[in-house]
């Protein structure tokens, strides 16, 4: 879609929006009630039979990569949107959501974090949430695909620091064949990926002391397609493991995350909390204490198919879920 | 997603999973992709600038009542829907959901819950779920548009037996005016209603014991469109309130309740789970004790904006929320 | 929108415009345009770029058949609509104007049609339009998918009586097999098919006086596509090729329509209204003499490319429409 | 989808599939089937039931004018679209047929049309066609909207030209006032604006000796919203009077013009062409003598209601048509 890039100038700031002149002498019948519909739509097929459109405010930029092409979009109601191979990757309001509950947890939990590893996350807000962490000395992003972590870099202005922070190194590669590969050990590895089969716990990492697994729908209904499963292998790797979840605005659905380690989690909500406040620059928006307290108690529909769940993933076995959310990320 | 294709109800068998039956001797490249695109749609309109597309089985029946327009589709993500002008009402699929946390939580905190009375609830399943309370005795239902009422008693056969339980009884009429006109006083009262107006506490109930307020968007974002506000009128109304939420995937969003009360909400997940055994018939499929607790904890972002919501309903002031799911129930 | 904010109250009784019903106490803001927007759409990809959306009353009948999905649609724009694998095939307010320009030319340019084969056909529109001319004796509709014709036959009432006519003969094959394998002569062939492959004339039929060839897009872009290889092919079989088109509102598009023959075709305006005097029972709703010389006047950018065309239809290649229209009706 | 890139004829050279993007080693079975389903939409609502929708490249360029809104889109099936209020005005690959049709039938029955005021034509393009003819030396665009013409100016490319031309006078003005308010008198007056309002004719204008009406929808269906009703309205003013029709691919329908004259128009399809040749510069894409002959003989079905119309424009009375085309050109 290269001839997309030359036109890419998005510069509208709610087209249609206000000013009434829907109805001027021009007006017709349809306009003169409520301004005229939206007219340019994104659109994603969630499922084959489910849909999630947004009105537009403009398409800023689109770029054809090795692997995926990439927009970012100006949507009216999540702002700025990355979406790769026409899949919603993170939306500017709610991004956060995702983005605290992917990575505090995990790092609050260990007693002291200082290296992380990062599978994928090319997009940088996970890297930016590592980076409030006084403790963080390193975090290495691996993630295979160089040219969208360029035009994360470009484009994602919310992240630009955290790019810059020297603490960040940047290696391109597949992340399990690099992690295979090297015999470092990291404080917490954080799986910003959501292919169910990357996602499986890779069996070399269970010397890792902490686990943090990637996320994947976990709706009264969806969690069945892919994060009980990503549950029952990590038990099958890891002594301890911790589910939990949290409403996505923009993906229309419930997202979870497990949390995995050797060693147990014991800290009370007022814990957590203490911590956040010695460990995290600055404040979280969504995450603290209480939320995820509430966030790891799942409910009975989803603790049912957990205890249930008998799938395991190996190199050979995997579900996957249809496209969604940070599914095509690299 | 095995759940989803249970409720597809097998009209449309070519429904692009590569069946081949899109794909004949005259199948073109199109269906040769796996199978062609669903063509037949519902489509809702949650916000101005968000849309919530289902494909459709089928449209079974619709009519038009002195108030509203009324069709019970089927659709393939979310099996039967009720439509009232245009939104979603509930749906075959996940309506237990609603349902289990509308009516539960406040039977089970009364000591001994008798005479309840349900503001609205044409469609049913509130009914449905306070009467499977042994304790119950008499169920009133006052709705005000009866045409909507014998439209589900008709086609939601889910609802067949509740409609025909000789503890309900039923009542035509706009609820709050009902509750003006009466002195009985009932044990607990529902509010099955969206509108904020009738939602906003009627203050002409707080002799009541037990009050259990009308639902709302409780979404990261949606919350302030009327949840907290809910929250901060029964503040000034009752004694002891609890707000709580959950997932509702046909509303692709969190939906917020409150249960109000002059005397204290005390139990525990356990205490809970022990009295659903001894006093609801049947098992839940949503709502146990840990699933409340978990829903009564509610977000720090929900948190902090009902600390610092002001807005109090009155007969004169209200907010309102973008038609949206139960908003046009009569 | 300054005016979309005072709907953007759920309730939006201020948007005027009393269609009752979408506008009780529960109306909303888009009752203004004739009740809120329409939530059932029949969607139809014209092209992948391209879509076409019918708002839909019902979904009428559904149907699996050996090598395709039907369905009956109740639209709002074109009425009753038969789709097959998800592509509207004809429309219940202008399939007239396909049928009647598909059949009438051929005929009335024959000097007496006694014998017809139809080439398909299952719909039965292009039977009933061959049965109203006084001279055919005999009909041969030779369909291949036979749960189609009994499709048809059971729901569009408006070919009942076609379906019944004595003089029609209903074969279950493969068009183009059939007239190999049959020795016998037909005055007029109608090939009421769209897959280019088969509308690719058949080298066995130029001993049959007339021709009647599959139709296509015929617009000023979408021509291209297979209309002009069609005239084309049927130049290297037939000594006298006339190509002519139609806009026919459902389709979204121009449609083209070949009529060929080794006789001449000379009829005047004047002379084919008094022949379809004189042989039609009933009046044309569509076709005349002075339409039919405006259809087979074609603009200058169509006339351009059918004198630029090279293509030839073989066994072997063939061109394919982006499954539209007739594209898949057996 | 090989077949369907075959089909694909030029019109949309972008369609991003097929590049294999879709299918890096992150791709789902979704993208993985010959791309994922474009994302990205300008919709229009032709009617109430009726939509059309566009898959988007990007969003060029949008404003907000005294009147209206304005945006120019870059859309895979039609190219470069103008779309103003929410509704299409023109469309880069098929603006040449309005344009064309609009323009040059008037002209070139005109003995030797000198001066030309239009009525309307911000865009540019019915003076881009005017100043192709030879004999024009003064062309006078009175457009209502000064914003409209300086965006028009500035992004339609295609017409910088004819906007540079010393021959085009801009006036800023309510055309109809501005010929009520000068004596002057031109040789051909073309109505480039829809608003059947004001396309109704001015009464003051039956002394100019030609006078060409502004357009409409013209289908089979259509053709009664306004187009009969401009007809009949041009026949109580003008002695003679010639309608015409073309499809406008990018409309979705067959768009209608009226030519009207107290002198007859009696050129042949030769003497059409022969003039083209000596007075027009450059060479039509699609309007020559055949095309006109083929355009000014309706089909039965819009002539018998031609000839039953009995409505007529006043300044009180207009016929409405839903917002379509050039509805709200200004």
């Amino acid at each position: 879609m290269g001839d997309i890039s030359n036109c890419s100038n998005g510069i509208n700031n709610g087209n249609g929006n206000g000013n009434g002149n829907g109805n001027g002498i021009h007006g017709n019948g349809h306009s003169s009630v409520g301004g005229y519909r939206k007219s340019c739509w994104y659109e994603e097929e969630i499922e084959e039979n489910l849909r999630w459109c947004f009105a537009l405010n403009s398409i800023l930029h689109t770029g054809v990569t090795q692997y995926q092409d990439i927009q970012l979009l100006d949507t009216k109601p999540f702002g700025k949107a990355l979406v790769i191979d026409g899949k919603l990757q993170s939306a500017e309001i709610d991004e956060f959501i995702y983005h605290e509950s992917l990575v505090h947890p995990a790092l609050l939990h260990h007693i002291n974090p200082k290296t992380i590893f990062i599978m994928g996350g090319g997009e940088g807000s996970t890297a930016r949430e590592l980076l409030r962490h006084k403790t963080v000395e390193k975090v290495i992003m691996c993630d295979i695909d160089e040219e969208v972590v360029d035009f994360c870099k470009s484009y994602l202005v919310v992240n630009r620091e955290a790019f810059c922070d020297p603490r960040l190194e940047l290696i391109i590669n597949d992340a399990r064949a690099e992690l295979e590969r090297k015999e470092e050990c990291y404080d917490v590895i954080v799986g910003d990926l959501a292919d169910p089969i990357e996602g499986g716990p890779c069996y070399k990492l269970y010397t890792k002391s902490f686990y943090e697994s990637i996320a994947g729908p976990a709706g009264v209904f969806s969690h069945i397609e892919v994060f009980t499963c990503i549950c029952n292998t990590l038990r099958q790797v890891f002594k301890y493991v911790v589910p939990y979840s949290a409403h996505i605005p923009s993906y229309a659905d419930i997202w979870g995350w497990v949390m995995a380690s050797d060693s147990p989690f014991t800290l009370s909500a007022d814990e957590l909390d203490l911590r956040m406040k010695q460990r995290i620059e600055g404040e979280n928006r969504y995450l603290d204490g209480k939320t995820f307290t509430s966030a790891s108690t799942l409910s009975k529909a989803v603790r049912k198919s957990l205890d249930n769940e008998t799938h395991v993933y190996t190199e050979k076995s995997a579900r996957f879920i249809y496209g969604h959310g940070k599914h095509n990320q690299a």
